[in-house]
C-alpha cells in the first residue's frame, strides 16, 4: 500500500517515514497489517531519504495540482503534517490560513475523490485549548483557541471529524504535546525554546528561555510522538466514539524542571547556559496552552507518555 | 451609521431589520446607541421593505463582489443570518461548505478591508453540539458537531473568534435555539417541522411530526430570537470572555407538549391535524440536537426565554 506523509521533509515527518520504513507495514483500509510498498513525502524542501520505496515531491502543499500528484489515484494513508507553526501563523494570519486551513480543506477534497476512503491522521494541537482551563482538561472541553494556529488546527479538526462521518475518509485528529527534544535549529514555533534550552547548552551554545521557570509545558519525546501517530492511525474507527479528535499522552514538567533535569544529566556548566528572558509575545501564547490533558481514549488505544523528562533527555543524547 | 444584513430577505433577516427601522438605532463602534441611516438586506431575493432607509441587493453571498457591493467602504455593523439550512446541507455537501463557509470567510475578509472593524454578529446553532450531552450543556462543553451544518456552524464560530481576537471585527456568535413558529412554508432544516406542527394545523392543513412525542427540542420564539440578537449586538465586548460565542436562552419543550399546547389554545379539531410519522433521517439529525443549554453570560446580558410554550403559540396567533 502507498502512504502520503505531508511534511514529509519534515523533522517529524521523516522520523515517522524512517519508522514505517522499520516496520514495513502499517494497518490497510481492512484494519489488517498491510506492506508499505511506497512512501510519498511531500514538502517544500526535498527529503533526504534513501529507500526505494520513498518518493520525494518538492512543492506547495496549498497548489491542488501538487496535492492530486502527491496523493494520486491509490494512497491508502495519509499523514498530514504539513502546517505553517504556531508564531509564524500569529504573526502572519494569511499564511497561516492558507496552509493550516485551505491546504488541509484541498486534502480533504483530494481524498474524497479517492475510489477508496483513505485513513487520515491530522496532527492538531494542544493549542486549540484556551482560555481559564482545568487541570487536567477534560475530553469534553469546548476548543477556545486563544492564537490563530489553534483557530486553524481546530478548524482542521472539525473539518476531519465531518469527511469522516460522511465517509470520504477514515480520519483521526490527534493532538500532540509539544514536543522536546527535537534536533536541529530553532523555528518560529512558540514552543521552540523547550527544545531549545536543552539542545543548544548541550551544543555548547546559550539558550534563552522566554517564559518563567515555573511555567508548565506538557511535552512528549520525539519517539513517542511518532508512536502515538501510528497507534491513532492502526486503531479502529469505533475507538474514537463520536468524536474523531484525540489528545495522547504527554508528561507535565515546567521549563524550571526541564533545566534542573538538564543540570542532573549534563552538568551545571552545561545547564548555566540557558538565560532566563520572558518574552511577552511567546509568553503570552505558551502560558494560555493546558498543562495537562485528559487522555482516557488514548490510554484505552495503549498509548503511553514517557516515564519521565530525564528518559527524554537521555534518549535525545543517545542519538535516537 | 450602516448596517449589512445578509440572508436579509428571509424570515429572520426581515424581521430583524423591521425591528432595527422600528428603535432608530443601535450600539456604535464605541458602544453608543448610534443612529441608523442605512440597512443593507442582502440576499438571493428582492427584500420586500418599503423604507427610505433599506436598500435591498439581490446576488450570490459567496461571491467576492457582491459581498464588497454589499459590504461598502462604510458599514459599522454586520449580521450574517445568510446560511444553507441542516437538511440541505446535510443533502448538498458541497453547497454546505460554499455557503456557510467559504460566503462567511469571505465576509470576514471583506470586513477585515474596512477602515474601522465592524461589529459582526454570527448566527451559529445548537447543532455545533453532539455526542453524549449532559443537561444542561455547560459553556464550556466540546464542539463535536454530528452534522454538516453543525460544522460549518462551529467553523465560523471559530473564525469569528478569531478574526475579534486579532481585532479585524468585533464578532459576536449566536447559538439561537430552534425557532418556533416560523410563518409561511416548511424549509429544509431538519427542525423545519417545529413549526409546521403549530402552523399548519392552525391553517386547516395536515402537518407531519417526524420525530417522537418525547423528543425534547430547545426553542425561541421568533421575537425573542430578534432581540437576543440585538442584545449580542450591543453588549461590550467584555461581556463575552476569551470565547465570542454565546448560548442564548430558550425553553425546553418536547414535540409531545407542543400540540398538547396547540389543542389548548386552538383546540382538539385544530389539534387532531398532526400525524406521528418518524423519520429517520431528521430524527437521526434532531435527537443528536442538545435540549438545554447553560445560559450564564447571555444572562448576565440581560437575554431572557419566552415564559412559556403557550405565550409562543399566541403571539404567532397575534400575527407578531
Amino acid at each position: 500500500m502507498k502512504i502520503l506523509i505531508t511534511g514529509g521533509a519534515g523533522f517529524l515527518g521523516l522520523r515517522l517515514a524512517r519508522r514505517i520504513l522499520d516496520r514495513g507495514a502499517v494497518a490497510g483500509p481492512d484494519g489488517q497489517p498491510r506492506e508499505v510498498t511506497r512512501i510519498v513525502l511531500a514538502d517544500m524542501a526535498n527529503a533526504p531519504i534513501e529507500d526505494p520505496r520513498v518518493t520525494s515531491l518538492v512543492g506547495d502543499i496549498a497548489d491542488p495540482a501538487f496535492v492530486d500528484a502527491a496523493l494520486g489515484g491509490d494512497c491508502a494513508s495519509v499523514f498530514h503534517l504539513a502546517a505553517v507553526v504556531s508564531g509564524q501563523a500569529e504573526a502572519d494570519f494569511d499564511l497561516g490560513l492558507r496552509v493550516n486551513l485551505d491546504a488541509t480543506r484541498l486534502l480533504l477534497e483530494a481524498c474524497r475523490r479517492l475510489p477508496r476512503p483513505p485513513r487520515l491522521v491530522f496532527t492538531s494541537s494542544v493549542a486549540v485549548f484556551g482560555g481559564a482551563l482545568p487541570t487536567p482538561v477534560p475530553e469534553t472541553w469546548i476548543l477556545n483557541p486563544q492564537n490563530s494556529y489553534g483557530t486553524q488546527k481546530a478548524i482542521g479538526e472539525l473539518l476531519v471529524n465531518d469527511h469522516s462521518r460522511k465517509g470520504f475518509i477514515d480520519g483521526r485528529a490527534v493532538r500532540l504535546p509539544t514536543i522536546s527534544v527535537r534536533p536541529g535549529r530553532p523555528n518560529k514555533a512558540a514552543s521552540s525554546f523547550a527544545s531549545g534550552i536543552i539542545r543548544e547548552p548541550l551544543a555548547g551554545e546559550i539558550a534563552t528561555c522566554p517564559v518563567p521557570p515555573h511555567t508548565p509545558i506538557w511535552l512528549s519525546s520525539p519517539r513517542t510522538a511518532i508512536a502515538h501517530l501510528l497507534q491513532a492511525h492502526d486503531a479502529p474507527a469505533g475507538a474514537f466514539g463520536t468524536g474523531r479528535s484525540l489528545n495522547t499522552p504527554g508528561l507535565t514538567v515546567t521549563a524550571g524542571e526541564m533545566v534542573a533535569t538538564l543540570e542532573r544529566v549534563a552538568g551545571r556548566e552545561v545547564a548555566s547556559r540557558v538565560r532566563w528572558e520572558p518574552d511577552e509575545a511567546v509568553a503570552g501564547i505558551v502560558m494560555r496552552w493546558p498543562d495537562r490533558l485528559e487522555t482516557v481514549r488514548a490510554e484505552a488505544m495503549g498509548m503511553r507518555p514517557e516515564p519521565d523528562f530525564e528518559s527524554i533527555v537521555r534518549a535525545y543524547l543517545a542519538g535516537e
